[in-house]
């Protein structure tokens, strides 16, 4: 349930029933030839589909993360980190404040995780809260999916090449990227990784067949929407 | 052009040829009987419509901003002022480091206006950049036109209340709310504040003829357009 | 009554019967042919003259505030927002500490205004407690009283020329400063700024005869005592 | 040369031909029986009478500091740590930008002290900057004269009291405090300190004859002057 | 060879003829029944012995860092998230000033990642700059080494008991732990965190023969030499 | 007793028992032809020797500090002010969390010494915690000591030369360094500063016999161990 179809009177009512919300967060950054948004649809989308049919509110997305080593990349929106961890943890403030107490994050960025430790000090501070981190693209049940389908995968390559990430009339590469040295990537700066990377792609195809991406999404769905119902503490 | 509908190739073209974009930034918090999410929505959707003949990209609303008087009220979100500060900084400073020297934020949340003084140190260090700060629901002329429709007129009351802020379901009062004391208002914390608001809507009738919302939407619509084709620095 | 003629013995006492007190902020900045002081001056004189009568105390003005705008006019001092915010904060924190409950801030500079921002949050923390924001030069009566004498009047005008702001020695323009361009002046940086704003003047006339100047001071000082005295929450 | 009777030009000017400049900083904090002002009064003052015949010009003093040890004692206002380093530095900034190359800070409070640290790391910033850091009643010769006058002598003591800042009506102790044990005072929280403090004279006679005060303020007040007139880097 | 070994003089020659360094860090935090300076024992000791051979200097291990998850075990210290932010970027930047280009961060605990996030950020700061970040205990050699051992290895295991981080006189458990959950151990506070850890050990035995142990420390010695010869961008 | 010889369940029974504990702290920068680690080497041993026979827990010597003034020599790592004072902070709240409330700070850098003002303010915020801070070298008993031996004594002098911090190979000149000018060494930045000290030495001779050395480390250890035995508030 979007929290843009709700009013104030309306969320009163539903935390006092139930105290599970989401918050999606995403990145705008480079997804080669993939929409720049990529990450932020992606999260948004995956925590609507799961949340829906429990009614569980799900907060509008946070658009913008943590994408420093994609900064020499047009179009990338980064945060830095030390207002990174401000704004998340001022959202969770304002989740608490206004009654819940367990909060699912549905994370679209592997840049985003250092946030996590934001979060453990934040939890530290805030009696009887619990937060889950999800990172729904490599949650367990959904990696096991996507290396079902083909290993070759990464950032900016088919797994994330959904009907609604990609762009019309852009036209993909056939071939696979070969793999980045992760290693180097880590070394330089956002020039030195632009070199290194080329289109952004890290490995593998850029597109497969669409009947593939729609299993590897129903996964991707049911798992996170088993955080919601399973296993809180 | 949403941001979202291109890669980082299309937007590295886009900026060679281009140097404007539009950033649309909101507020997710109580709104009376709308949408608490009113106030994202219609910056988004405003600059959406104003940039989109010209194909100057927009990017996506940042959803969250400065709502401390209204955290009594559940489904609020608001940043601490210093955090804020940071995320506008920090989101500038991409869109500079990707190109753009003239960019227009639109504003949906008169709460966010303090964000204002950080722009202007922002300026001061960021050689041929400029920023237009675009509260767009009090622009001269949109704001004659709410005038000239009915001037009780507020936060959460008719103005806000278009197809696609309200909520299917929600009866509204049919009455105007009468005059929140502003004074009071400013004086005390949050709980306060919400015992003296109310519903939230700070003053007038909650709904118009859609026929009125249309023509009030137009002038705004035009208004924010021609900000990015005229007077610029 | 000056913070400076009591010890803290007497504030004990003081505070003890009554929980009012004044903090004037004000600003040192270009003010065209007027002392750079000109804002903290006025700020902390009307604060004197309207609390004087009462024995409310009033602490020292905060000279240094928000100039961003006119840091390439030499004698600007400015504080980072984020500095400012800080500062104003910790004055509050004490302010509390000592037991002041109703605390009135008489502003001298327009572009102090956002801290407005930083005092709701502040609000929310501190129990019981009541801040008023007083822009003494623009609330009502006083805003009216200057229209009253000459619409055209602004930052470094007649307005502000008074003789506790004036400069001996110095020869004033007689004719009035046609109308800055506001739109044009909030896009750029300080130099770009300089260069609209020429001697720093906004509009208007340099001077006015001092029967005028004391009519005002009279209601402004009138106003501001008002606030003190009545219509707190 | 007051700031206060200068306008930007004349400011402009100034600074071309000498890029010397003054910045008194205070406390505003318990000095037992005297105004709580004590430490800005003297600071700016002896500050002033230092720089009048230089025609050096001399910043509005900055009324607050670091006082955490006092805010027990009601009237005291601190600033934390983290603010008071921002505040000087951007009034350094401040100075800088308008071209000010030697900068006489002149101390009113010992627990300002803590700031050199934060002025160390500015100037590391600042091609060409030299800031003297002076705490006028502790410099050698001043210092000096305290001891000939009278070695029991301390916070708000005798040394503290001139015309300027005793407080009419006030009847002071008779008998000197005997030391306070500073080992203690350091080790506890503020109300620990203010149980060991009493009335807050640290040490020494409340009062001395005014022949004396003089002979000791002119001795301040030469040894701020040649700090303007000899010695720099 | 250790920093503490060298003065001014021998850095200054050192950084011209090799612009590499090793930086060692670590966590004081709770490891079951082995020392609670077991992470920072490990990381500086890995470093020195890799590094010793090559004379590349070995800065003091920064002893504590991350470990919000571990503050109800006593002894535990734990710098917040933005603390530690800027601390490593300080001590980065003064391994830059001192002409270092190459750097080698060699990590103790898993808690201390979400630096890297930094780390990328002042890389795009910092022109030719190169910092490898290594987690040694699980990089990929020394990782098959715990696994070919023994998989069930984890936080305060078997694998960080060395002569070097038990401690005499402290008897072990001598059956394995079993796993903790670690999706429940991350959603609640640190309390929660110490009912679920019980001895704070995460899985598996408790101590293993010191041969094993040897030859797990040669591969990380050998793979920790091997970062600082090879692989740089 | 060193934390690193501890286990958390040994450290859970020696709070209980006991709530004494010592933080050494540090720096590692110039100290002329001595270790870059002198301050760090020295305080942490003063504090072990100090705190052994007595079985209080002594805490990792944090090694960075302040020292902003000598970043022109080579080797040389300072935070920022800002930075430490965070530091500092977020170690005592762990150790009052673990539920120490004695805590002896043992200082080995004068530049350290800012960071007072930063424990007052928390302080205030801890109750029954005392935090005492000792520049080990300075001290009472210890100073008069080092002015029996040679009163020419300084930073990177004799009295810093100890067997543990003298680097072997290194040839030390036989003249005393005469006094450095404190008042212009304050002035300007850090490559001012480098060229004003020369090699480091701030004054005096560079080696005294190691009979006077030991006698002045008895004292210090004497001096030391004796704040953690007596005059606690």
């Amino acid at each position: 349930m979007r929290v843009a179809g709700m009013n104030w009177m309306q969320m009163e009512a539903r935390v006092r029933a139930d105290d599970r919300c989401v918050l999606p967060i995403g990145s705008v950054e480079q997804h080669a030839y993939l929409s720049l948004a990529t990450d932020m649809t992606l999260a948004e989308r995956v925590a609507l589909e799961a949340a829906g049919p429990l009614d569980v509110p799900v907060f509008p997305v946070l658009p913008y993360g943590l994408a420093s080593g994609f900064t020499a990349f047009p179009g990338t929106v980064s945060l830095r980190l030390s207002t990174y961890l401000s704004v998340v943890s001022d959202i969770l403030d304002s989740l608490y404040r206004t009654g819940f107490r367990r909060i699912l994050i549905v994370n679209g960025h592997g840049g985003n995780t250092p946030v996590t430790a934001q979060i453990s000090e934040w939890l530290n501070g805030h009696e009887g809260a619990r937060v889950r981190f999800h990172d729904w693209w490599r949650a367990p049940k959904t990696w096991a999916k996507v290396i079902e389908i083909d290993p070759a995968a990464s950032h900016a390559s088919w797994m994330e090449n959904f009907p609604w990430t990609r762009l019309e009339g852009v036209t993909l590469p056939e071939e696979a990227k070969s793999r980045i040295d992760f290693d180097l990537l880590a070394q330089g700066g956002a020039a030195d990784k632009r070199a290194l990377l080329g289109d952004g792609n890290y490995h593998g195809l850029y597109q497969r067949p669409d009947v593939e991406m729609e299993a590897l999404w129903a996964v991707a769905v049911e798992e996170t929407r088993a955080l919601l119902t399973h296993g809180w503490l």
